[in-house]
């Protein structure tokens, strides 16, 4: 399959791309040289796939959120999250239904705290969610057989130094654990799930 | 109780006003004479507050979200709802939250298709589940003894003649029937709960 990965030299796209290796691989993100993207913005993401041509998968491990105490969070910096994890994510998946072969499938990242609610996570939580919403609302008005599904992982090992402090009892994931989901879902057969990897 | 309604004028809002009438309602909307506010706007909502004085609760019922099929959905057509129903509401809570005497409540307002996904609604979906997120993530971090919940409606027998083509053998419910869910949010003692009305 030639699969679009989005963001694909992050800590979770690293790990993507190694589960994923047997296919044709396109690493795109913001600072990829072959395949440059920002995900927040039309004119880029358009300009994405006229470079990738048509594909059999889109896998997005970006996504931008706030992290913050709800007493002094402002709209404004709730509104990261909307603009990049959120719509950013959406953005990938409304203009890139439009690039798949048939039968392709889109895969996007939500996370757990989705479920489970953490400090400073009110952001999370919220964009996490509408992201698992937007799947299981989509996966059934795709045409040509196009799929759509969410993986959620838990807070990867790889980044418990950075965020383990917030996720107090929480057992980490590895990232290579947590690529297994996004396999699941380009190689299988399902849509509208959300695969939980906790 | 000092109750501060959103929508007052709608659907939705005239049954709660009507369930709520043995309290103080301060009646909120774009058109409102009384308390003028677009929760699209910071400045707008602080200045509603700065009208209101301090409040018992907070109650939204207004939100404005796109209905489309996802093959032409626009990025900016799903912006719609993320601006309007989900940060609006985000935003009266965020900014209002300091505004609340201690033990006041926070109820916000989403709906069934969060659960149940209709044809076109796939921005509805997204942005329902993102508003329950937020009130399960938020009712752990507020001060001050401090609730919020979101009610759920199915869809009310009064829009039956707009949206009933969209909502094939959904059963609606009447606005009085999900005025109640607002009723149980200001009135009782749960927090971080999602009140179905369906
Ligand atoms: N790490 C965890 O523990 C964990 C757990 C659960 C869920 N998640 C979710 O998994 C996703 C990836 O997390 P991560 O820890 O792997 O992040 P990361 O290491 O910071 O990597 C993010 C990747 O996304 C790209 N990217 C960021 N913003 C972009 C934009 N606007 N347009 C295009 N590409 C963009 C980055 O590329 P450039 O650097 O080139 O911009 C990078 O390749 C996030 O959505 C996160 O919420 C992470
Ligand atoms: N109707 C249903 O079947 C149904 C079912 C489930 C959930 N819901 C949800 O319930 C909520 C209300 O629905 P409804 O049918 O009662 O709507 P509606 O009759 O159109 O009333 C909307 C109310 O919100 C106010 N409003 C709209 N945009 C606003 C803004 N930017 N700032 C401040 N006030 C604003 C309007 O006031 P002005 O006209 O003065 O602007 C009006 O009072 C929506 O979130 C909807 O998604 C509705």
């Amino acid at each position: 399959m030639k699969i679009l990965l989005v963001g694909a030299s992050g800590t979770l796209g690293r790990a993507i791309a190694d589960t994923l290796k047997h296919h044709e691989i396109l690493a795109a993100g913001r600072s990829s040289a072959d395949y440059p993207v920002d995900i927040t913005d039309d004119a880029s993401v358009e300009a994405l796939f006229a470079r990738t041509g048509k594909l059999d998968a889109i896998v997005s491990a970006a996504g931008v959120l706030h992290f913050g105490p709800l007493e002094s969070m402002k709209p404004s910096d709730f509104a990261i999250g909307l603009n990049d994890k959120l719509l950013g994510q959406v953005r990938l998946a409304l203009l890139g239904q439009h690039h798949l072969n048939d039968g392709g499938s889109i895969t996007l990242t939500t996370g757990i705290v989705s479920e489970e609610p953490i400090r400073a996570g009110a952001n999370a939580s919220a964009v996490n969610r509408a992201i698992e919403g937007f799947v299981q609302g989509a996966a059934f008005e795709l045409k040509r057989g196009l799929r759509i599904n969410a993986v959620s992982p838990n807070v990867l090992s790889e980044s418990w130094a950075d965020y383990g402090p917030f996720f107090p009892g929480f057992e980490p994931v590895t990232a290579a654990r947590a690529a297994l989901g996004y396999q699941r879902s380009v190689e299988g057969i399902q849509s509208g799930r959300v695969f939980k990897v906790w």
